[in-house]
């Protein structure tokens, strides 16, 4: 009865390396909570360097060059995928799940880019396919929002899911640094990867936020239908306006079911008002808060990224499994998307407040035909600062929080500013998330 | 294969209306993720007119007066217990259990004092006993200790777990309202019973840290031998000096393993540093943070009581179960205690810093006397402040911090210091939580 439960791993890099330690050092809690002893019985990696690191720890693991070995193994019945990008990585499930054998991954490009596909093959195959990793490392809001959330109706997910950028964020904040130092800081200290154009960018949040809106909302959502805009555009200077204003400036991911029932998705760094939990998440913290109709506000907040919280995220999974194993059914549980495609929000529709911060020439008349300007467009302006700058450019920034307004009628009256002279540069805009 | 799962619910109180009208309103989600439909076929309780409103809802639901009728009842595959107390709850539990029945539960009391025993009534039967709802109500903290931290070494669990007491602590900060005004606001405001010593004792919140207890630490803990005060003694005055002090008083529950084996647990009215999450948690909303050794830091927090996210936790569990039974198999995850009785450290035994305010003569040489008597014992002083009490009473209040110091010792020189003429009332003390 009590039988063992055989891992397979492929890929070992940081995150591998932290299951392998996981598994070693916390046997004792494993094997006492998951009702079985779990074995790690093989490794692949193509770094003879890291199979080494591994041997080191227990020279009994078998060590493979080849991960679509894993797979083809009699002693194996979890494959754990970590080797990360989507086209390798989704034949390997394939071929994993083709062989019965359970799958965990912390993948969201997969998943985001080919879920509905490998979910379905999962359940043709009786097999289970969890994913917990994939989204915020350490924080379980997969688990949340699929099980203990499951009698509610979610309204929205509002998170900080990418480490890296509320880093940098961050130090711009404690600092003052500008954003390329503080990227550059964030890469010394190994909170950003040598590229990191997919975390900077939004679009390692933008993936998960696919795999977020699927479970929350039963949608069938591609990250490239997610408007998402990345950190490099925020300036030391808007972090101090906001500061002044009452709020915080964070990497947002942004999920929710509007009233018209279409949904409006987006990933952008965003004004957030001290108030609210998001706004003091420092540092590589991930944070997730959740409003359902039932459950009201929850919020989650934990380490997003590093070997050891994300290995815990995978082992969760594993221990799931097995459990589900010992029993003799896999669980199969609802997994995304269940309703097909739904209508996103052009971002052109969003209806919020927004941060704007314009150069402009110091002189008399300018805030005068600049506000004007925008209450011609229906734009009205809550909050205002006029900073001449230092220096001899006879320039001046003025900064301001306006009324909620539609965000195609702010571009477009942003635009035809910028096109007259009143602008000395086009003017900066970010979302306020309230 | 798609069998309907059927519901019969014990006791029809706030929580289990609100399961009524979630398992109604719900019914679509419910159903696609438990993977069949769930339905709610029989409600006991004792009150006529609670069951007239079930019966509005909808009136194919069986009513009955004796809650013992619903674990014979052929059409019920899930018992829900929500009639509260300990003896006819444990007879209730028992027999549903009994009967093969699965069971959840909101009752922390029950499982804290016989909650052994029933897990082993449940793992001899093959059922389930899920009680998401016992513990920081819509907060899924044993999901996730129990699931998602399932591969973790637990260092130490701190939580807000009493809504009543933060609501109360939280209007005496906010409005400087004295304890029994803001009790009396609070009971005017429905977050506080009408009987709620259980409550402001901290009684109710030692329930449920056993059960954190037993599932953080495997340990066997029994609610009594949890070293626990009440809110009653907090005084404005206290909250003040704390927030001048970087603080606020939050009424805390602790579960921590020290480096000698021993579990440190305890529930007390504590001053929270202000970087501390848990010191923005206010209202009635609970929060936990919880220490892994891979984790890192984990905070959730979320609404601790209120029908409908209580019912949400319910409910969640009823699909949990649901998935388990649709997959063929009760997953009977690991309960608590696992591992027996551990040693729990004496509150004399602490090492903590701690807030301590006395009331003095206002006359030189009192300071004085006072910090060498402190000094003797070996406390030191941190920061401290001395103000003349208004009035013409010459009396003074002097509130400090101390360094970090074994309770024990300072009882003993507070006991001292209050038998001298130093001091015109007993000395408050408050601990420091970090």
């Amino acid at each position: 009865m009590k039988r063992e439960i055989r891992v397979g791993l492929c890929g070992c890099g940081v995150i591998g390396e932290g299951l392998v330690t996981a598994l070693q050092q916390h046997a004792d809690v494993i094997s006492a909570r998951a009702g079985a002893p779990i074995r790690l019985a093989a490794v692949a990696d193509k770094d003879p360097a890291r199979l080494d690191i591994v041997r080191a720890q227990d020279p009994s693991i078998a060590l493979l060059d080849d991960a679509f070995e894993i797979p083809k193994r009699d002693d194996v019945d979890i494959v754990v995928e970590l080797i990360g990008g989507v086209e390798v990585a989704d034949r390997l499930v394939r071929a994993a799940l083709d062989a019965k054998k359970h799958v965990v991954t912390a993948n969201k490009a997969l998943l985001a880019e080919r879920g509905a596909a490998l979910f379905e093959l999962a359940e043709a195959n009786g097999c289970d396919l969890y994913f917990e990793a994939a989204v915020a490392g350490a924080i379980p809001v997969i688990r949340v929002i699929r099980e203990s959330l499951a009698s509610d109706h979610i309204r929205s997910v509002r998170g900080i899911i990418n480490g890296t950028s509320n880093y940098i964020l961050s130090s711009m904040a404690n600092d003052g640094a500008a954003f390329g130092d503080a990227l550059k800081a964030a890469q010394e200290a190994g909170f950003a990867e040598a590229d990191p154009t997919l975390d900077i960018t939004g679009g390692d949040a933008s993936h998960k936020l696919a795999l977020i809106a699927g479970l929350a909302f039963g949608a069938r959502v591609l990250p490239s239908e997610i408007p998402t805009e990345g950190i490099e555009q925020v300036d030391p200077r808007d972090i101090q306006y906001a500061r002044n204003f009452g709020y915080a400036i964070r990497p947002l991911a942004v999920a929710e079911r509007l009233q018209d029932g279409a949904l409006d998705l987006r990933v952008h760094p965003a004004l957030v008002p001290q108030s609210d939990p998001l706004a003091h998440v420092d540092g590589a913290l991930n944070a997730v808060a959740i409003q359902g109709a039932m459950v009201g506000p929850s919020f989650l907040s934990g380490l997003g990224a590093g070997a050891a919280p994300t290995a815990t995220s995978v082992a969760g999974d594993i221990i799931d499994i097995a459990r589900n194993s010992l029993a003799g059914a896999p669980m199969r549980r609802w997994y995304l998307p269940t309703e097909g495609a739904q209508e996103i929000q052009a971002i052109a529709d969003l209806s919020s407040r927004y941060y704007l911060r314009f150069s402009v020439q110091d002189e008399s008349g300018v805030l005068a035909a600049l506000s004007g300007a925008l209450g011609d467009s229906g734009i009205s302006i809550e909050l205002m600062v006029q900073d001449v700058d230092d220096g001899d450019g006879g320039t001046a920034t003025i900064a301001m929080l306006t009324h909620h307004a539609h965000e195609g009628d702010v571009r477009a009256a942003l635009d035809a500013i910028d096109d007259t002279h009143l602008t000395t540069a086009s003017t900066h805009l970010i979302r306020i998330v309230e």
